[in-house]
């Protein structure tokens, strides 16, 4: 298999930068820093360092796999399409685009390499600062600007027809929402974990709560979503003296549950949790879900009077507030399971001395998300489960 | 305004069907037959009457208002995309559709006039026949071929990227969705029904309830509908001895609530039945929509084991279904309230001698089933709740 479109290189890069007017004529060094499992991603800066720019191109494979495994690179055309409209109501949370190239599939974008993926700022002590906050405020921005509440019907209609993203959902489909609960041989896990794993394979009536949130994931169009929110889709940092934020990353993007990148969030908060503790590391863990759900929920009430439609009046967003919350919660339950015995796990929990009572805690705790998503009342609920399944993970112990 | 393409006419028809290959050289006397509000449609019949065909062309406007009603003639390719999916499982139970010529939003298919309308049919005492069951056979076959279940994951989203039907939609949302829960100039009613109409448009809990079926109607993309299969939708009658049944005109058809279909149905029968009361006509209304339900239920239980997807496992069908059954209820109480004080009423209710008895039980059995959707258990407890509402229509009171 080869591309049929140009696959950029650092030569390449500066000639390809110029042509599309993003370069002037000085000079330009070209570094790649692709890092993801999918894309190339390269570094453009002057000798100076003083202008400096990220492109970042989808391959028509896998990278780290080679064209022995094919992935349409029109996920890049998700990337733009999440970025536009997040553009509409909150550009300073995304990287700056300065144009997408559909022809080549790429996007040449902000530098953000001062800055530090969330999961690894937390994984080495950082705070969270103001991050729980931010992505509560984004996730109901992205929500209300492209559900029936903040787009006319009819836009609405054509957003969900121009934004189908087959093979990432699918990739979804799979390695989030099944795999983990059947024997597959995507799956593996810490040897301690199986017997659990075991267990799991053999829940009937999890594997039954699993499929009714993914055929939500599949069915339930409510608003465009990231579709990938976990804390290593998140940059972190400060620039002249300020916190900076950026949510990148949204080639899984597509139109599906509110939920879903709440959850998906949450259960990367949780594993972090899960980490802090094992290690002693203090900090504010426990407020994280209950600050970005509280910060959803009073900037979606903040934006609900300028609804397109005001045939959902201020009861409905009550009833669509409860179900977010339980969809969330499942969803969050899904992202802890798969990783701790699905495919891709998490460095939060492999790099501790001992993943072990953590990763089993983290997989209960998931397990129960899940299944009382529609019982669990607000983030108290969540404090009192995470206290039982997290009890014993204090470094004394 | 004018249309941008061929307006036919029973002068240019023959020559049109001629040069589509829809007719050779023989004599074709042609005659207009139109009768919904939206749409064109012609006979073209032999003289002797032993070959004829229909052709229903869609108007750049609401036909029965004249070009000062715009409405986008692409409601034929909504209309001809449902055709072409129910062909591949049920095609004799649409008409035959012989051509779509989409430059000019024709449909050339089976000429039917020699069938009556359910609707039309049921007025007149006519009995249903095998009609319930052929329709429960019908939704659980377009529900299972155009869902997860029985179409692959990325086929469906194409199909979903296919399927947008935008004007149609807000019709729906508009006139059977809203606007018979507030005051809005197309509403009207019974005179002997002002109060409740207001106590209607008063009602919080009620709105509330018709707002959540509404966004699962924006949002819900389980399935391929009909779009609009009321008992004016349904052709009936006998061929050769046999008896025949004809859906057809959806027009309304997009991915949606599976429960959608089954509940405009649903509310059709009902209030058909409050009529056969009123007048005493002695017919099996009481087994219809447990006829068509459990039919429904019993054929998708058929074709469950052909599943493209077997994580969703016969546990999860049994919850597919519960939600089914509380939305159709839902969508069959939306469709009897808007029929009685929205804006197009039913001839069933209004040409009985005395249309209030039946109108008021119609509509205050259609908020019952709206509000408790999710605490009616099965077909027997709807029968309780029809007998309670219906038990004043007998004719001799």
């Amino acid at each position: 298999m080869t591309a049929e479109y140009l696959l950029l290189d650092p030569e390449s890069l500066p000639e390809y930068l110029r042509a599309l007017g993003h370069w002037d004529e000085g000079p330009v060094e070209v570094r790649e820093v692709s890092d993801g499992n999918l894309n190339h991603v390269f570094i453009a800066a002057s000798p100076t360092g003083e202008r400096s720019l990220a492109v970042k191109q989808a391959l028509p494979w896998v990278r780290v796999a080679g064209p022995s495994w094919p992935l349409s690179p029109t996920r890049a055309d998700a990337e733009a399409r999440a970025y536009r409209q997040v553009e509409r109501f909150a550009p300073h949370i995304i990287p700056r685009v300065h144009g997408y190239d559909p022809d080549n599939y790429a996007l040449t974008m902000e530098d953000m390499s001062d800055l530090a993926v969330l999961r690894t700022h937390l994984n080495e002590g950082g705070s969270y600062g103001e991050t729980s906050v931010r992505i509560g405020e984004f996730v109901a921005g992205l929500a209300f600007a492209t559900s029936d509440f903040g787009m006319p019907s009819g836009e609405r209609k054509a957003l969900i027809a121009a934004s189908p993203n087959p093979e990432l959902c699918k990739i979804t489909e799979d390695v989030v929402l099944s795999e983990p609960y059947l024997e597959h041989e995507h799956n593996h896990w810490h040897p301690g974990l199986a017997e659990l794993a075991a267990e799991f394979h053999a829940d009937a009536i999890l594997r039954t709560e699993v499929a009714d949130l993914r055929h939500r994931f599949m069915t339930s169009a409510q608003a465009l979503l990231h579709g990938d929110l976990h804390t290593g889709s998140i940059m972190v940092g400060a620039r002249e003296g300020a916190e900076v934020l950026r949510v990148f990353d949204p080639e899984f993007s597509y139109v599906g549950p509110v939920g879903f990148d709440l959850g998906l969030y949450w259960g990367n908060v949780l594993a972090a949790e899960a980490r802090a503790l094992a290690l002693g590391t203090e900090r504010d863990d426990a407020g994280q879900l209950a600050a970005s759900w509280d910060t959803f929920v009073s900037e979606l009430r903040r934006l609900w009077p300028g609804r397109v439609d005001p045939f959902f009046d201020d009861a409905y967003l009550e009833r669509f507030l409860r179900g977010v919350w339980a969809d969330a919660l499942g969803f969050a339950g899904t992202e802890m399971v798969r990783r701790v015995i699905g495919y891709a796990h998490l460095t939060d929990l492999t790099t501790l001395p001992d993943p072990l009572p953590a990763s089993r805690a983290v997989l209960l705790l998931g397990r129960d998300l899940i299944l009382d998503r529609g019982r669990l009342d607000g983030p108290g609920a969540i404090r009192e489960l995470v206290g039982k399944h997290y009890a014993d993970l204090g470094v004394e112990k």
